[in-house]
């Protein structure tokens, strides 16, 4: 892990780019950390999922969440996904991508298997990445655990928060395409979840976002259902995902 | 509205017990507001609604309720439901409610008419004795507004938040009998919602609670699903409702 700049924002917290091998990323730090670990007690982690539009386009709203939670304590982290921003395509994700948009705008039903070639790959490369971004992460003095994991393509979270013992708690955003497979995966999800669901999201099927909150073996899980399309979660969603990550990384 | 007890708790809440006409009734202020209008601002208020078990049995978490509002700044108040605790039995309601669990317990279906006996004349009584409970309580030098309507029995709570304008925002709780035309009725409610639903609630029909939720005409309205049974409702979830109020009541 390289950091190749670094900035002050203007509420203190410290913005850090780094890569790690070719895979950009960035971190973020509240004011009160610091890299000396004498000097204040390692912060928990929270590392910051997003949709496949690069971190360029996505750069306000992560780093609008990273301020949100350097202000609750928490350090977040985040990494560019497989073939978007500047790392190299995946031919047949572009493929799949272009076939879903084909027949959506076509008004045709999205098949099952088209939804698996668009997911499917992203999740067996992403995951890997984010688990070897951890492992970086958690060797830096200033951030200690827990870990938590929020937002972003769901089904990147569901694999993660099966196969990645040190995330202890998640909160997902069900607005994405979930291939079948990752129903009966989310049945093994055993840590707390908090599921944000917008109510008229039109490009999600309600009924399976329900169907999947249903389908998740956590003990403790909670589904925040609001009004409004994709893009409008209110700001009070945020809050109470806020006090979810409180409850369980503190 | 007659006063008929008082007493302050020990964290300084003033829990007076009234009777308007031949309704008992329980009022809880917090430790800073004041009879004297001169001396602190009037504080908004919250109506606690109940199932139809009677307030003495209800106390232990009324109280609880009634206490946690009050740190937040409110006055909570709440009133005995016809025929609830000494207050004269509804036969109807008797007769409907012993249909209503004799069809339960021998694993029957649970008919649309016997919903709409047990619950439809309990709206018609209660919602007009809840609006006078109001115009008292807001009479009082203490008491200001705006005023909110929480749990209990929802298609009251329904009705309320439909007829009485005085009510900004209610926090309902999806599980109990709704009759059918409460569904339609719902489509007039335009507050803000806070809707809870236990996922695994026995007595509750998961659909019918999310479609009541997909109903409500409020442009405003969120729905908080967390696990467990109908008593099993989790400390966090009080709190995001006390939020919910606290954005919309201040």
């Amino acid at each position: 892990m390289h950091f190749t700049s670094e900035q002050r924002l203007d509420d203190g917290v410290l913005e850090r780019e780094f890569t790690l091998g070719e895979i950009p990323g960035i971190l973020w730090t509240p004011a009160s950390a610091s890299a000396s670990a004498s000097a204040s007690a390692p912060v928990p982690l929270i590392l910051l999922g997003h949709p496949p539009l690069g971190l360029r386009k996505m750069y306000p709203r992560l780093v609008a969440r990273a301020r949100h939670s350097a202000a609750e304590g928490f350090a977040t982290a985040t990494i560019e996904l497989p073939g978007s921003g500047d790392r190299p395509r995946l031919p047949a994700a572009e493929q799949a991508r272009a076939d879903l948009r084909r027949a959506m705008e076509a008004g045709e039903p999205v098949s099952d298997e088209m939804v698996d070639a668009l997911i499917l790959p992203l999740v067996e490369k992403a995951v890997p990445e984010w688990q070897a971004a951890l492992d970086a992460l958690l060797s830096l003095p200033e951030i200690g655990g827990p870990v938590g994991y929020s937002g972003g393509v769901i089904s990147i979270g569901i694999r993660l928060a099966v196969v990645e013992p040190r995330i202890v708690a998640a909160g997902f955003f069900a607005g994405s395409f979930v291939p079948r497979a990752m129903f009966e995966e989310a049945r093994q999800v055993t840590i707390p979840l908090h599921v944000l669901l917008q109510w008229d999201d039109e490009g999600n099927d309600r009924q399976a976002a329900l169907d999947l909150f249903d389908a998740f073996g956590s003990k403790e899980k909670s589904l925040h259902a609001n009004m409004g399309g994709h893009t409008g979660v209110p700001q009070f969603a945020g809050e109470d995902a806020a006090q979810f990550f409180t409850r369980h990384l503190k």
